[in-house]
């Protein structure tokens, strides 16, 4: 599924979304080894006892070595970082991608410090939950969901082929478009939203509402249980395109505002018809895709 | 489990609330007879092919006749009109009750239009889903949620404990408050979050961000699937409360703004931390109660 040559494949990082490529790769049959590394040599058996990776390794020189493809799940703060340590011991030709919630940074960094820059292509599967680490993992966490790639112009056609079918491979709707455009889309569907939850949580609880909230309200303030050092590093990384989306939405909560205090129904209507007709042609794409 | 010399019930209704409310009395074992009324007999008929009810009528004189308890489960905008319109023929000694979103106004049209207002009891229970009509109703759909109740000083103490046990026995925990203080606790635990997620559809729309929303973005934005028609009476029968929340929601959003702003990680850190707590501590309890 991979292509030819592509006989072992690292993961650095066996959490969630590195526990999942790994379960997902073996389940599709990939013939080659599935090689997990990361700080935390506990981590690592856990999730070799789970069936993740095949091979693992703390030393990440060691863990690179003779792999074709390299997957970086490490929290966004960490990539950069990560892309350093290993550049010097990537083998030629390798593909090297990372699954951060930002991409400007990530794809700044690493066609910085590596030797071949062209080797890099940043990639954010659109898909996880506010679990972590390898027990949450699944290997059909990817199936259905969509990917952003984000190649620029110095990156080679092979490398983008090569991440592509992974994620081609576990089951993922493949959208390419440069980095920038990543992290205003991505501030705007995934960032907002969860500041949004945490507000409203914050809210409930400095009304005293909480006792009275029920399920609509566990639903629409799920993402405030995500990790918060995970999320104060992608709020911070991608601060620019969050305060332009941020702003744009404040702005529709005035519009909202206007339309309420002048008991406007006609608007409230269509403000309302609107937004569900607009999630269910969503919705309703994403069903034809599954 | 009514109580003695409850030997009807009448639900005027029966869509996803009130269609659950007859399965849910019939499931645990309530002897008497429920009846099921509204303007429409082919919701009528297929709710009590559902087995929700087992007599039905759209004659509202004929509903309430023998009645002990009469549930209005039926839009925010219809329940004043329906009291009205039931006012003359209700048996002495009945309590009435209805399952709106709002309750200041539904209590004092009550009170205004019955000779004993003494027999209306509002409640809000919190359960429901995006879905509507008869054939979406769950004997369970009440299990371990919350429920208001908002007697005032006119209310009999007997018709509030006839309708409590009916909460009761469906399972829910109920929250004893005046109908403002209901209204100001809505409007920040469900009112201002439906209007959160209208926007975000919204924004994500308006950004062309779509395509690449995934779970996250799903499950933050349900509450826009809801019913325009009923969400927007439900904002203007509430739009004092609504507005208040909405500005104490608006700036905890420049809040996060100034803090993201100034790069602050210790304050995105508390902020973060702060809501994942209070949301986990919430679950916690809800948990404990089921």
């Amino acid at each position: 599924m991979l292509g030819p040559g592509v006989d072992t494949v690292t993961i650095v990082g066996t959490g969630l979304l590195g526990g999942s490529i790994g379960l997902a790769l073996r389940k599709l049959g990939f013939a080659g080894q599935v090689v997990g590394a990361g700080p935390r040599i506990a981590t690592l058996e856990r999730a070799m006892a789970l069936g993740c990776v095949e091979r693992i390794t703390t030393d990440l020189a060691e863990a690179v070595r003779g792999s074709a493809l390299i997957v970086l799940a490490a929290p966004v703060s960490k990539i950069p970082e990560l892309i350093a340590r290993l550049a010097d011991h990537v083998e030629e030709g390798a593909a090297i991608t990372d699954v951060g919630s930002t991409k400007q940074t990530i794809v700044a960094a690493a066609e910085r410090s590596l030797a071949h820059p062209s080797r890099f292509v940043g990639s954010h599967p659109m898909a996880g939950s506010e679990a972590t680490g390898p027990e949450a993992a699944k290997p059909d966490l990817f199936q259905d969901k969509p990917v952003i790639v984000t190649p620029t112009r110095v990156t080679a056609p092979d490398a983008v082929e090569r991440v592509e079918s992974l994620w081609h491979g576990l089951g993922m709707t493949i959208h390419r478009m440069d980095p920038a455009e990543h992290d205003r889309l991505v501030a705007v569907i995934s960032h907002v939203p969860h500041a949004a939850a945490v507000l409203l949580v914050r809210l409930a609880s400095r009304s005293g509402a909480l006792p009275v909230a029920s399920t609509g309200f566990a639903d629409v303030t799920r993402l405030a249980a995500g990790a918060p050092e995970l999320w104060a590093d992608i709020f911070l990384d991608n601060r620019e395109a969050v305060l332009a989306a941020l702003d744009r939405w404040l702005e529709t909560g005035e519009e909202f505002r206007r339309i309420l205090a002048s008991s406007d129904r006609p608007a409230l209507l269509h403000l309302l018809y609107d937004a569900q007709a607009t999630r269910a042609a969503w919705r309703g794409r994403e069903r034809e895709v599954s």
